[in-house]
């Protein structure tokens, strides 16, 4: 049975994973017959309230509210290695772009979490598939963007198509249900929620996406 | 454009809404092309840290933590009314017998939050379909029990049975990918976690159990 690490942010579409993402994401790795593991950093973030949209003041950490998504089962990312992964799939929602990353507030010039960063450099290095849905592409093109001139995907948002082709990756627009994929690379990614308006667009964007990933892996 | 409440009860399976069970009964309505409704009472519940399971002592709120689930499209119950909606549905998750009722403590001798208890008796007064996923069944037994006997399912959990019957509802075992409808009711229920050991057997029974909602609407 093949193993498919899902990088959570958080759990919430404004302050972690956006969660029918993330969901989707796990029913379509079940549905192909294969095993999630699920994983996030042990950090801290900047708590939204998602019925006001405004920030808190207050943090949570990404890990513990992860776990939400996760039922329990999630590892600490610090303890997850490329041989353990036949795949690795970044859901989307701000946390992947303010938590796992600082795109959010720096675009191009955005450095990612240093676990994040070391386990997605390890899965370019075997040569296995990641996936990226949503605005978590950001965080393949400010790691890799230089070194691998990846193609992907985040809809068709100008200012966020021109930062992810600033940092040295090739964006190409696409349709909410459609998918990119950069077979040299093994990279595979989807809009989701940058295009969608119904929540049955975005399972569909997501579960093509997955079964790509899996036929890379 | 037929409209579907969705009660949801917090954001997390130990405190909440079990999130894959609502985000699959978000996704069900859309396919069917009905719109989702969602709503959560303006209370307060124990927290659950979901990596450790233990409770926290800190509290959240309910309708802000469901705000998550419906990337903050959500009303609060007591704006909601039986004539806006043509079905109403619960999605599973401790927050059902924690937060909508006292069942988890007080089994067949729980009492159900006065604005959820106001909304269900309007929907049966109105004659319109109920449908209860996972242990939110017990809901519709402490709060109708005696008044309907309605036949409904947890799955085969003998001891949550008991207190359902004992509650004056009758309890039919169900298969996880199956659900039990009471047509004279229009109550329809399915056991998701209750006996789910994959997401994808989740998906599966609350699909069919919102197709069968929407049908009897």
């Amino acid at each position: 049975m093949k193993k498919i690490g899902v990088v959570l942010s958080g759990c919430g579409v404004r302050d972690g994973s956006e969660i029918h993402e993330a969901v989707f994401t796990l029913l379509a790795i079940d549905q192909c017959g294969a095993e999630a593991i699920c994983m996030a950093p042990d950090i801290e973030c900047n708590e939204t309230n998602h019925l006001t949209m405004q920030e808190t003041g207050a943090t949570r950490n990404v890990l513990v509210e992860s776990a939400r998504i996760a039922r329990g089962n999630i590892r600490n990312i610090r303890e997850v290695r490329a041989k353990d992964l036949d795949a690795l799939i970044f859901p989307g929602g701000f946390g992947a772009a303010k938590n796992l990353c600082d795109f959010a507030s720096k675009g191009a010039a955005a450095s990612v979490d240093s676990q994040v960063a070391r386990l997605l450099r390890e899965m370019v290095l075997a040569n296995k598939p990641i996936g990226a849905i949503c605005i978590a592409p950001v965080l393949v093109a400010a790691l890799l963007g230089k070194d691998l001139a990846p193609t992907i995907t985040i809809g068709n948002d100008a200012g966020t198509a021109a930062e992810i082709e600033k940092a040295g990756a090739c964006h190409q627009e696409c349709a909410v249900t459609g998918f990119v994929v950069d077979r040299a690379n093994k990279f595979v990614s989807t809009p989701a929620y940058m295009l969608a308006t119904r929540i049955s667009e975005v399972h569909e964007g997501i579960d093509k996406c997955v079964r790509e990933v899996l036929a890379l892996a």
